[in-house]
């Protein structure tokens, strides 16, 4: 029987790790750290750092290179394609450091529930038939991040908030009854496909690193900015992540 | 000049709380913990508990009487002057415990930008003059530890997700266009106004305390299961704090 916990470890930020995180890294048999190539060697360094800070006992590390997904084929045969590609690895990885079963630990990005794929892979091992039981710890999502560093309520007072992708701002526009949205995943800057008046930004990238980088204010003044910024930090680091929250102002700018 | 950080604690597991939350607690030369009345003591003697569990230095706490919410007046009137009675509360403790200046903690259930009202009440100290400056940090949401304690993601594969409470899903209805919802601050079974049909429902109660109730299934298998309990329940405990998600299956039950 393998006890797979699936650890969300916050943004990058050390300090936002819960100490039930730090726990359950510490009762695993085995950590696995995905390596994604050298243009994200960053995060796979903040993975190896937050290891060596909170780990104290016999608990194994070991780094294995994560399938590439196909950056041709349509978006969601791609993913799946990619998720089956991934379960593959994982299968391999306990098979060689866990024929035994045990505890194996997987440091999650965020948290696992929001837009991350590690529980539908874990899914994928149950359906080719290995003994598992799925445990998830709650992390700090960037999202959470990005409200804190800003000091901002995600919604406003009693309002609902839909969290959406670039992809699904950039096809369907600005969804309707509602106004705060909160984007994640986004590629480019969806942001620019909408009228910018009336709205109100708050970016950040890199949230809980110590390079995060922050702007906010009327969509109409700052879009230019944060778009020559996220293209300077791109180039920059090699790779950006980031995430905003809109919010129709309704007037009071 | 007030320092005052806002500190999200999670949901009442003390192992929820992140290394941050711990560090903010023990660097604020006073916590102010806020008392609710006899029927939510348990949310009080939570705090204390914390407070107890990671306090190594010299803070100062403090309690005080919450004012209470008009139970009778229109919901958005009633909450401002609530929030404006709150803020009154918040300044004369300050006035009595940091004449000075300092830094003040206050603990927020889950994280401040979440359906949470010390943000805008932190605003009303600033409209009054005070100099104050607001620092967040993020806590594990009820909708994490719900999330987590059933094993599942949030959203599915790159689709949104509207996070809404229970009086606007009750007016409503399901919301256009979207497939999963997270219901919070619902009084009551708000679920029980939505066509069951192709329905799968998530529902957890006194999430990460120990008595953490959890109910998962198609809506119109469990939603009386859910009432029922969730009725047992708050005449147990005194009070209910409860979530759910619900999910279009699209036959996929």
């Amino acid at each position: 029987m393998i006890d797979l916990h699936l650890i969300g470890i916050g943004t990058g930020n050390p300090d936002h790790l819960t100490r039930a995180a730090i726990a359950a890294m510490n009762a695993a048999d085995l950590i696995l750290l995905p390596r994604k190539g050298r243009a994200k060697s960053d995060l796979i360094d903040l993975r190896r750092e937050i290891c060596a800070q909170v780990l104290t006992g016999a608990t194994r590390i070991v780094e294995f290179d994560l399938p590439v997904r196909d950056p041709v084929a349509a978006y969601r045969d791609a993913v799946d394609r990619w998720h089956d590609a991934i379960a593959e690895v994982w299968a391999a990885q306990i098979a060689a450091h866990l024929p035994g079963g045990g505890r194996l630990g997987l440091l999650v990005w965020g948290d696992p529930s929001l837009y991350d794929s590690t529980l539908r892979i874990a899914d994928r091992l149950r359906a080719r038939g290995m003994a598992i039981r799925v445990h998830v710890e709650p992390g700090i999502t960037s999202l959470q991040a990005l409200t804190a560093a800003h000091a901002i309520p995600l919604n406003t007072l009693a309002a609902p908030v839909l969290i959406t992708t670039g992809r699904r701002l950039r096809a369907e526009g600005w969804p309707p009854a509602i106004d705060t949205i909160a984007v994640m995943l986004d590629g480019g800057c969806a942001f620019e496909t909408l009228a910018p008046d009336d709205l109100v930004i708050w970016w950040g990238a890199y949230l809980g690193m110590p390079h995060q980088a922050l702007i906010a204010g009327p969509l109409a003044l700052v879009a230019d900015d944060i778009v020559r910024t996220r293209a300077a930090l791109r180039d920059r680091h090699g790779w950006i992540m980031d995430i905003y929250v809109l919010r129709r102002s309704r007037g009071r700018l």
